[in-house]
């Protein structure tokens, strides 16, 4: 049966630079090909830590050595990263889908993520981004209106925020080329984040969760299933413990009591099981599936992976 | 009467650098806003010289003073300076619609347009790219297989081909939008080039000029008018002479007849005439029109411009 599916690459799906990433695209594609020849509809989003970092780190520099050029701000990096990244993606996924003879447009989107200007992450913003810096480097950014803390003996960094998302700009356009049969390559790095400002958008510094930004994305497109790709096959309870148990199929109240319990590590399966657990529980019928990257074609044929559903 | 319209913007569309990028768009969209507030389906593209320039620079800095960073190929660079520009540009484009009470999708379209690897640029590259360098920097680089020139005392630059583009690779993508009423950001900066390797497309090391990427661009998608935007409201004969004469409508073979006689300036007005009567001459009722950004509304409605028909 022909599926509606968000799938949400993780970091290893890309690489860390871009000899890594023109060589990783290559098995991703294969995987995301593997779900289109099925004659599921899919959107790709991505993360983009590494990416966005290297083009923030190279931006800065080349700011600060050049006199009267602009301070790069994220929220153009993360649109930059969004092409950097899009551009052999999109390639790989053509290439790999004419070779198995399925001719279908393949298409990058810059999309931007709305956030809340009073979402309380702003209070405390914790995602350290960029170079180490010296006191002097850290007083001078703060002076400018950002938020710098100490990292454990090695220097200052600058600290952003990581709201939540709560709407994806470019959704109609996303609707339009899946109605149509394309494949669209969308909310890279969690989306660039902006805030409304009257009938405007405008960036804002700070970075969008990936998982959390295609969980909305994939509510947005009434998508049947959600794939959030991770490093292991299935989630587990009492992960490393003698008890370990893998988790098959659950249902949205008991991935609830897991967390609550405390099963999940914060800042790696935590927020993918609260973003799959979010999406399953916004609809009767939808699916959320954490698993492997090779293993989501099994996963959405009901073979594998840890399925939530309410 | 509603029409198809590819605009090319110039560079004065756009600014040098982000903060005048962020002022002159705002501009620019009232321009494209007259457009599609007279009801026409509008796709931009546009030029991309000091952006690509300058994060070519950047990533090139960042790949020197980090080793293990690889190279960052220029058609990456192209891929995020369509972004960077893309994201400033739909979004002011948004903005200024939504004031006028438009609500109309706007997205930024990675383009990539295939050129020719048996291309006679290929043999000749010269168009000067990234960083002047000294002796021993450009002996490393054309050992590489870049090629590199002395430029008239200032030191050596690199150069690389600009080819003709062929074909736009997305056209299927920017097809779909228009006809669903969104508002299509692509080809920018003549596109991220690329050759037909097997089933595959490889980036190569080049630029292809804006004006004709946007010409093959109107052709591809049917388009009823090409806008060429430059610094003056219409093209001239004899310029700067006694017998000067600016343009308003010509046909194909006078356009042909001019450029014969040498009246456009060679890497300025002349590729514009020539995109310009490229797009006339390649199907019956096409109108292609040159003149100024904020005249592109009274060109489209026959009032002023240079406009080129077959």
């Amino acid at each position: 049966m022909k599926k509606r599916i968000v799938i949400a690459l993780g970091g290893n799906a890309l690489g860390s630079n871009l000899t890594e990433q023109m060589e990783a695209v290559k098995n991703t594609s294969k995987a995301i090909a593997d779900l289109l020849e099925e004659g599921h509809e899919v959107v790709v989003s991505h993360g983009n830590g590494p990416q966005v970092g290297m083009i923030n780190l190279a931006m800065s520099e080349y700011a600060k050595n050049n006199p009267g050029q602009p301070e790069m701000p994220l929220s153009v990096c993360v649109a930059m990263s969004q092409a950097y990244i899009g551009y052999d993606l999109q390639n790989a996924l053509r290439e790999e889908l004419l070779s198995r003879g399925i001719d279908k447009p393949v298409a990058t989107l810059v999309t931007q993520v709305v956030v809340d200007p009073a979402d309380e992450a702003f209070k405390n913003p914790t995602k350290p981004i960029g170079a180490f810096m010296t006191k002097e480097e850290a007083d001078a950014l703060i002076a400018k209106g950002e938020q710098v803390k100490e990292d454990a003996g090695r220097g200052y960094r600058r600290v952003v925020a990581s709201p939540r998302p709560k709407e994806i700009v470019e959704i109609e356009t996303v609707k339009e080329l899946l109605d149509a049969g394309q494949v669209v390559i969308a909310g890279g790095g969690g989306g660039i984040p902006v805030i409304r400002e009257g009938k405007g958008l405008k960036g804002v510094g700070a970075v969008i969760d990936k998982d959390f930004a295609s969980c909305v994305l994939a509510q947005n497109i009434d998508a049947d299933a959600f794939i959030v790709l991770t490093a292991v096959e299935k989630a587990a309870i009492n992960w490393g413990k003698e008890n370990e148990e893998w988790l098959g199929e659950i249902t949205t109240e008991q991935a609830r009591q897991y967390m609550g319990e405390g099963h999940f590590a914060p800042g790696s399966m935590l927020p993918k099981v609260e973003a799959a657990t979010l999406f399953a529980e916004s609809k009767e019928g939808r699916t959320a599936l954490i698993t492997l990257l090779e293993k989501a074609k099994d996963g959405i044929a009901g073979k594998t992976g840890t399925a939530i559903r309410k």
